[in-house]
């Protein structure tokens, strides 16, 4: 069981030796310079991770989030609170979109109740449960700072319990119905950027919600007053145990120097959370898709990534990056079975009469 | 055995009553509506071609067609003719990024050699030779009208092979050294732009070559003056042997309705050129990459299409297509196995106080 500091003070960032030995291998395999676009920008960064050129990504993990949000009796939803538990059991089941996706990607589904407004017990659910829901973060502080510690550091036991099962790729997803509120609140809060430049419309809002939504967090801003140079005073005032707990699990994949990927707004809230805490996690990042949030896209250049996906996902769950998985072994593939241009050539047998 | 005219005659559109289905299914799945994006209009898409809700992809192909290009005389290429030869045969050896990515999805991979400028024999090579190379297009017509009708006849061919092999999912590749170059050329013969509004750099050509290159092209429609009404017209006289037997890919494909991919620019301006036979070819058609190509989204807009990955590749080959397999086929498990509303209306035991 590892605290906060300890594993902020133990992350290292990426190594550029290993990264220049996977460009060099790169520029050697025969292909036009740089013609694999993005998928050796990943092989490199996963190099720069593990220090290995080869970094095979059988052993898949998402970890899925699952808490409520105290916000949601300001009407920022269209969706009941309720949803958040039928959901994270859906999850388990394996039917809703991600646990489909996760398991077409030969990826182990781990759901976490972090927080959920009910007492659910459900076969293989991680019962983590840091209390029934957050505060109404409109009102005052959505949880103390020690629950939002709390939160953080049971996204880094999970991470270390997947690293103890031999993970070698990790994904993460949330759930819980006013989450995108939270999030953005989280990004308002540590760019300074207004609502009009933050906030979506999140799952299917009227234009009167939506104008309703991004007043609530902007009072919730207001009142809370967040410091932005103390990430967990930020997650404790305005943030979610869902975020927390995602935000642990970039921070413990650092640490452990396991590749991560972000899903939608909500995840990429957390890894902004997590990198505000310590900027060298973002070497560990990758990002799926592009999620049709404005937020989102904000984060991500903060943050320095770029999406892989083109498919206006807005689902969240951790659905991009169940897709994603196939993309980073992809790249892997590239820079492992990929014939360099003195192994590509042809003996001249095979060719006869060439000008 | 199958002729361009019966064949473009045979093809028939979409199934409007399979997508309604489709949709409608879509629409009950538990998650909001429309929220998995272009996974959703590709489940429906594939059905409308399939008529059936459910369409696995588990026989993958990957076709590529090779040939030379007379123009390369004109100096439009960083890289010497021979690397067709040499690539053609480090495909069926499996080394290239195309090789490695098609074995990673699963994918066939057949290479069909339709005009290299050179007597090659290798194990597994489709020997379908036109002839060695179509001539200098910026001198006069890259071939003969028959010649233009054969290349795509072998496309339609290679397709009803695969048909009888079983095939669900088909994609389009190609290697000749100079194809930017015609494919450049056709997407201005049918579109009418200029060189500057199409034509890429292509290969890493620097800034001299690559107003070469522009020169070079806007000469070859100058001479030949090929007629945007009459498609053949346009392959025979600024197109390529591998072009024509891709645009007959196209046309097979959606002869015997089975989703086909594109993978960059080459084979943007083949599937252009069979659209132009045939519009409703366009319903059978879905995009992988984005390419960097500028005549590459011109196409893609005409088409109706939209590119699923965001990795600015540019290697062609049809390596966008081995990774764009896997998206389809995760648009084919989300609407056979997410669970609808009704199905994920969870037992009340599961669930003890929830508001």
């Amino acid at each position: 069981m590892k605290n906060l500091e300890k594993t902020l003070a133990g992350i290292e960032g990426s190594y550029e030796w290993s990264k220049i030995k996977a460009k060099e291998r790169l520029d050697n395999l025969a292909k036009p310079l740089g013609s694999l676009g993005q998928l050796e920008e990943i092989a490199i960064k996963l190099s720069g991770i593990t220090g290995k050129i080869s970094n095979p990504m059988v052993n898949r993990q998402l970890i899925i989030m699952s808490a409520d949000n105290g916000i949601v009796e300001e009407g920022v939803s269209s969706c009941p609170q309720s949803i958040t538990a039928i959901q994270t059991i859906n999850f388990i089941k394996g039917v809703t979109g991600v646990g489909v996706l996760a398991k077409h990607a030969g990826a182990k589904l781990k759901v976490v109740d972090v927080g959920i407004n009910g007492d659910i017990d459900y076969p293989g659910l991680y019962k983590r449960k840091i209390r029934k829901s957050t505060w109404n973060m409109a009102k005052g502080p959505a949880m103390t700072r020690q629950e939002g510690l709390k939160a953080i550091e049971t996204g880094i036991n999970m991470v270390e319990e997947a690293v103890k099962e031999g993970v070698q790729v990790l994904g993460t997803g949330e759930m819980g119905i006013g989450n995108t509120s939270t999030s953005s609140a989280i990004i308002m809060a540590f760019t300074g950027y207004d609502a009009d430049k933050i906030v979506g419309k999140g799952a299917g809002l009227t234009e009167e919600a939506f104008k309703n939504k991004k007043r609530v967090i902007t009072q919730a801003l207001i009142i809370n007053k967040p410091d932005k140079d103390d990430p967990l005073d930020v997650l404790s005032k305005v943030g979610g145990f869902d975020i927390g707990g995602m935000a642990g699990c970039f921070i413990g994949a650092a640490y452990h120097r396991i590749p991560i990927l972000i899903d939608g707004l909500i995840s990429a809230a957390a890894a902004l959370l997590a990198y505000k805490l310590n900027p060298l996690v973002a070497d560990y990042m990758f990002t799926s898709h592009c999620s049709a949030e404005p937020g989102y896209k904000t984060v991500v250049d903060i943050l320095g990534l770029k999406p892989m996906l083109n498919l206006d996902m807005r689902l969240g769950e951790g659905s991009g990056c169940a897709i994603a998985f196939n993309i980073l072994e992809a790249a892997n593939e590239v820079i492992t079975n990929m014939a360099t241009f003195e192994e590509a050539t042809i003996q001249n047998d095979y060719l006869i009469d060439i000008r």
